[in-house]
């Protein structure tokens, strides 16, 4: 037999797994899908189980003229082939005229300032991707959107957290934002809508973040998929609505608006009216959409009907119910001892503050939600899911008689755990 | 006015785009959607424009029972909610049991063996991003497919190129691909059958390759896009099927079995006998895939049927056609000066290699096809899209009278520009 080449090797076989693979930590799947699997089958049974955990909309319908448009595609053939890899060029051009109100550039937006992706999540990892180098790092909200930290994570950057503030409508603290810039700062985050607070900034505030990242030269990833999004008396500001310099990747997709996340679809907007992004970051997303070649041609086919024939009082009624559900968690949480729920003005999500002092019985918020879970049958998210502490979510998408039922569970909880 | 601090910047705006961006060179998109955007303008139009560059395969039907079988999950109500993050349970399991025959495990596969991803392309990314560290290198076969180096680039790895033998099947060098590998060598990407090549390796020629992996401690991911489409008369073996030790991801879509490239749907399954995936790979996978919840619920849900509903007739048909425009092309093109068309066995490719010594008016087939375009209207892709040289690829999903007509044209174009 030849000699053995040092390559070769003997004994028990282990593969490792990259680094990025180890740090890809979503925690929001992670309660979902793993640490709160034990609390879910030790759940008290004999009344029904709520589940205010994840931002899934299945309990309100869909639009018919969502699956119509669909059907219609499926009809014509099916858009089978493979599309451009930054997504079909009609399509480009229907999101194209539905953002173009909202850019300062008089010329409006084209197809070719738009590329499609595989949801929001998809829009924000490759919007990542072209902005970061590894070891890098992004400002990033705090309560914010689990998924940052794991999309920086998987890529080797660090996340800086920003403050935002409870108490002020979770505006973020500028001085704090301001803060956490260093040289290795490769852009901000910043989530209007938000998901988990529900806020959506005044125009002032956005302003205040936009001379920021210009003081800075750093681009925005504007993580826009609760856009337009808000409740009666709330008003939404697109961030490209106010800026004729920052160069800006708005994120969105069909998840939430049309309440199909489990389609996938979604789209980075690129505003860039100083041409920041023209030598190298256009072309390099360009690039990164021929990795993959983008979401389904099957429902990207099917958005401009989508858009078009889904009537704005169809948002509305979302809205409204998400509105008398955040106000329904007023009238009930407001009361009980311990728990401070904040009024969202936007998106579909409530944050409930815990002044943890007074429930010595646990450790933590996540020790709470999941005893909250085996008492009460009430799945609500907790802290780490948004990088934060002391507070849990509530999803506001489901009937008002459930919400309201579990609103009185949570408040008989607190009053059985609440110490002075 | 406070003192400017160090990260305050002035003067015109530039946002880099990172290493990775500027690395994921798709040279198939490329030639498609930018390189040979010219020669498309100035081709001959007074003849029809036959399209032979993109494994697409619109000219063929795809079969009733897969759009039909969207519609029942649209009538269903779409499966519009959050799927779980490696896709829905009944699908996983389906293509547990399509898969289960073709392992050496006698406890068969299960759905926890199945992560649903983006299409192929999105597996195979996967499967980079949890076996190697940026710095590290895979063994890429050469011709292959020309994502495998677009993916590696955007990750910051390199490729060991292995050679395939025109005149030996296509089979791999051994000698070479062992060559290859050093201590900084993560993986092997086989692909079975092979794009561009059409070739499917026989049993032998696979457990040889096994062997070196084996030898060496390296994981397999088995490009199996096109497994079980080959033309009469040639065998495919599962690489899964022929190992117990091995650890294995293969990595397939419904884009070539079942002519939905644009639904990009895709799939891995995981292979591993000897628990060398359990630690850290297998959790790995999981948590990529948490970072964009796999593909769209609506066809994911579809697949039960479309894989138990399409009846093997309607592989077979197409595989035929594929034969016969593969035979077309040896009779028409075998005679033609300067170039020498191999046999496929498989797949829906077919490879022809060029003299170019005897055609000094072009520097390079890119030059070669490139003319192509402007004087026959026939577009072909060349070498630099499978990371080879000397030598096009035709596709073969489109009509026979087609096929023969481009290689009249070919043949045609042969002629004229062949020197002794
Ligand atoms: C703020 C925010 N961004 C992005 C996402 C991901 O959206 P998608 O389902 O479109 O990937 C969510 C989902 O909850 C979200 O709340
Ligand atoms: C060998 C091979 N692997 C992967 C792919 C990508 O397939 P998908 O469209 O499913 O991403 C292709 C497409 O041509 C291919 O030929």
């Amino acid at each position: 037999m030849a000699a053995t080449t040092d390559t070769e090797r003997e004994g028990r076989w282990v593969v490792k797994a990259s680094q990025g693979s180890r740090d890809a930590i979503n925690p929001v799947r992670g309660f979902e899908e793993n640490l709160f699997k034990d609390a879910l089958k030790a759940r008290r049974t004999d009344i029904e189980f709520i589940k205010l955990s994840i931002g899934d909309t299945t309990a309100l319908p869909v639009h018919p003229a969502v699956p119509e448009a669909v059907k219609k595609v499926l009809e014509l053939g099916g858009c089978t082939g493979y599309g451009h890899s930054r997504g079909l060029p009609e399509t480009r051009a229907a999101l194209a005229r539905l953002y173009s109100p909202f850019t300062l550039d008089p010329r409006g937006l084209t197809a070719e300032d738009v590329i499609m992706t595989n949801a929001c999540s998809g829009a924000l990892e490759t919007c990542l991707t072209v902005l970061t180098e590894p070891g890098q790092n992004i400002l990033v909200p705090s309560p914010g959107f689990g998924l940052y930290s794991c999309l920086a994570g998987s890529r080797g950057i660090k996340c800086h957290f920003y403050r935002l503030q409870a108490d002020r409508g979770w505006e973020a603290d500028l001085a704090d934002l301001e803060r956490q810039i260093d040289s290795e700062t490769a852009a901000i985050i910043v989530n209007n809508p938000s998901n988990p607070c529900g806020s959506s900034y005044s125009k002032q505030h956005l302003l205040d973040i936009l001379a920021i990242a210009e003081r800075h030269r750093l681009p925005i990833i504007a993580d826009e998929i609760y856009a337009w999004m808000t409740f009666p008396g709330s008003e939404f500001h697109m961030l490209s609505s106010l800026s004729e310099t920052v160069p800006i990747l708005s994120c969105s997709s069909l998840s939430k608006r049309y309440m199909v996340a489990g389609w996938r679809m979604g789209w980075i907007i690129v505003h860039d009216r100083q041409n920041a992004f023209r030598d190298e970051v256009i072309p390099g997303l360009a690039r990164l959409a021929t990795k993959v070649l983008g979401p389904s041609t099957l429902v990207q086919a099917a958005i401009p009907d989508i858009i078009s024939k889904v009537p704005e009082d169809y948002h509305q009624k979302n809205l409204s119910l998400f509105h008398r559900n955040a106000l329904h968690i007023m009238e009930i949480l407001g009361p009980a001892p311990g728990l401070f729920p904040v009024m969202p003005r936007a998106a579909m999500y409530h944050m409930v503050v815990i002044e943890m002092k007074h429930f010595p019985e646990f450790q933590s918020d996540v020790e709470f939600t999941k005893a909250l879970v085996i008492e009460q049958s009430v799945f609500c998210l907790p802290s780490p899911a948004f990088n934060t502490k002391d507070c849990f979510r509530i999803v506001l998408g489901c009937a008002e008689s459930k919400i309201q039922e579990a609103c009185n569970r949570i408040a008989a909880f607190a009053k059985l755990h609440y110490k002075e």
